[in-house]
């Protein structure tokens, strides 16, 4: 029997070997803002989001080859997240997963566009009938894509609260709420949308969605903490960025709220409780399972 | 009868009495953003774009209450454009039809969050079904809107081989063919999609959208030729926008390659032969002739 990690392995072969297709190149100089897009969304790490996608997908008898352009849509949109986070003027980052970003290996002009172009090329991967053959599938996806990703309550909103708390000085009775509220935007809204994606693709029942999205909800904060963990006790070859950064920063952490002894043990409970939620949710969520776990182990 | 000038007049009017409606302000700090993709997206003009699509949604019974969304839509992707266009990577830009540019007037990390939120905000809009019940239609626009802002063939597109020009020379040759194909993809591509998502609501024929189409691409050309010479001859105050900018950094024009007088004399057949097109698609094709003519003679 196949372990998790190479469950998660062989799905990130497959998902990196499928990638080029969706980058077609051209003749013509834009060829720079394809080549810059290929470039980060290649620079990939496990694959986590597209990973999500198609084990929630599974779940309701979508395979991975269906699951697919779904998977590829949401980690062109991260990738433009990271892209657009690693600028001068935001995180200020020269290095991802081990390699120069985006505006180092470019340009800055380049690396703005090839976000642009990533986010995008993510609703438009989504409305090709040829992908997904079902309009109300398409159009649902594009819609929560939006609001997870967005400015008003999704990624953009957490990302700017995010640099807000940087700027200004959260009281200590507000900083917890702040720390959850920031991470459910800036991290945990993908992680949602790529479990609900799963269960939209599978055209799931109300209860199933609900448990997904609740599941999604505790790993999401939990990775988050791990994240958070990773910055002050990882490897720095393994985790392929600078590490440190936060705390050099002063940045808001769940770390810096609850020290890192109540950070591990929060985050084993938030686990434990997604496993305990996904567990009657299908016959077999032994990988949804695992993959709670993985959240906290990876990269330790 | 009211005049052409009137028509857009009521139809800015209208639009901009009904924006604030798509803004609805939260209560967290995360405001900043919404507040800044507000104040770009405010910051208006003439909204020849949301005009196009309302006029050409007319022509097949589609009022402009019922193609505002897709209206709105469009204006925010706009808006995203020119405030990463505005950045100091990009075309370091202080000043936007007479304000502050968006990271003047706030900071870079917010004008590159406001762009982003903007970008992604009018994806959410094209697939709420409230706004536009048919799902194959809100797929539609979402795919042709997509394709059209893009990186493949689309304005991001467009805006890398902008840049590649002004740091590489074009041999002489080239230049005719280049900045057309710039144009063509910065400019004309979302002009193309106003008109044709005024088809697509209308659930227009194959010919007239056709039509609508290559309308759009003449009226396209002729708009950056006209911006082209306003940037020679305008005036500053009404332009609201730093004039004889292009001239200055030795950028490729239609002046550049054209002179005055033959870029004036290609705009009007431009428009001339657009006019034409648009002639036979319904009874009564006026008022988008008479913009076909208003591309060529606002702001002078």
């Amino acid at each position: 029997m196949k372990t998790f990690t190479e469950h998660l392995q062989d799905y990130t072969s497959f998902f990196n070997s499928r990638l080029p297709e969706y980058f077609p190149f051209s003749n013509g100089e834009e060829n720079r803002v394809v080549e810059a897009m290929f470039y980060s969304v290649s620079n990939g790490g496990k694959r986590l989001r597209p990973f999500l996608v198609a084990q929630t997908a599974a779940l309701f008898g979508i395979d991975k080859e269906e699951s697919l352009p779904v998977a590829v849509s949401l980690e062109c949109l991260h990738s433009y997240s990271l892209i657009h986070d690693d600028l001068p003027a935001m995180d200020n980052d020269t290095l991802r997963r081990g390699k120069p970003t985006c505006h180092i290996k470019f340009d800055e002009a380049t690396a703005i566009l090839a976000g642009d172009g990533l986010l995008t090329y993510a609703f438009e991967i989504l409305n090709q009938p040829q992908y997904i053959p079902d309009s109300n599938i398409r159009s649902e996806l594009s819609s929560l894509l939006a609001q997870s990703a967005g400015a008003f309550k999704g990624m953009v909103a957490g990302q700017m609260l995010d640099l807000y708390t940087e700027q200004n000085k959260v009281s200590d009775n507000q900083a917890e709420t702040t720390i959850k509220h920031i991470e459910e935007m800036k991290t945990g809204c993908l992680l949602s949308y790529a479990c609900e994606a799963g269960a939209i693709l599978g055209k799931a029942d109300f209860e199933s969605r609900k448990k997904l999205i609740e599941y999604s909800r505790k790993i999401g904060i939990a990775f988050q903490i791990a994240d958070d963990i990773l910055d002050v006790e990882g490897n720095q070859t393994l985790v392929g960025k600078t590490l440190n950064k936060d705390a050099d920063q002063g940045k808001l952490t769940f770390i810096s709220i609850y020290g890192l002894e109540k950070a591990k043990k929060i985050e084993k409970e938030l686990i434990s409780e997604a496993k305990e939620i996904i567990s009657s949710l299908a016959p077999d969520t032994t990988i949804l399972q695992q993959l709670a776990d993985f959240i906290i182990y990876r990269s330790k």
